[in-house]
């Protein structure tokens, strides 16, 4: 399966950023746009509402990649459950912008379903031990462009 | 009750972006980031995955005020709801950055419901038909800064 094969996520028509000027992203865009994304957002169910969480990632076709700390709450939250993965740009000044919206199954991952190359592996900002890699598989790929 | 009231989401102690560096953010600067914000993000739960969409918003205290148009699928999925909003700044060149976020209930409210002032309220950046008004009210309000 390629990312071109997968559905598209049904469009939300109005929301309270975007309506009358809002228009669908292509899908070859919202693929740029993962490609080059370095950081983004993380979001699991949770029964008190979703989470959302600022990570570091690396995208490889419709896969994105991320580290964390065996045991930790965000290893234990992203373990062969729903996730989604979440990328912007917001001009408040000119009232335009763009997002980008993955919605997945999460999984723990080997080194060996890594990306091959080490610069295509995530490398997070801060150090600590993050011996655990997670990979967010993507069933729908989903973007928006406000034009001002 | 008050936003100083509420309890404190339970700390992730780590995550993929920020680890050895993430500090807790004290709750009246997660208030005063609330307070500034024009737009965010809003994320609620669906089969599929939490959806995580940008938004126009107006905080209140521990409330977080939106519009869109009754009958919206933003307006189906934000009725009586777990759903979450969440800020952030991040500076993928100096690796800083810092996040916010709310957990809490949506819900429909009136015109009574909103705040007092109009200059309170939200204005959607887009034209178009936005009668129903939505608050999401905080259950909980965390914050996490990385320093560099």
């Amino acid at each position: 399966v390629t990312a071109h094969d997968l559905p598209h996520a049904p469009q939300t028509t109005d929301d309270a950023l975007f309506q009358s000027q809002l228009v669908e992203m292509p899908r070859p865009e919202c693929l740029r746009k993962l490609a080059l994304a370095r950081t983004g957002r993380v979001a699991f169910d949770m029964p008190d509402g979703p989470v959302v969480l600022p990570v570091n990632v690396r995208v490889h076709g419709i896969d994105i990649f991320l580290r964390t700390a065996a045991g930790s709450e965000l290893a234990e939250a992203l373990h062969d459950r729903p996730a989604s993965f979440q990328i912007d740009q917001l001009d408040e000044y000119r009232q335009t912008g763009w997002s980008v919206l993955v919605q997945g199954t999460a999984n723990w991952v080997t080194e060996a379903e890594l990306p091959r190359y080490p610069s295509e592996r995530p490398v997070p900002w801060a150090g600590g031990e993050r011996s655990l890699n997670i990979r967010i598989r993507a069933n729908r790929v989903s973007g928006r462009i406000l034009v001002g």
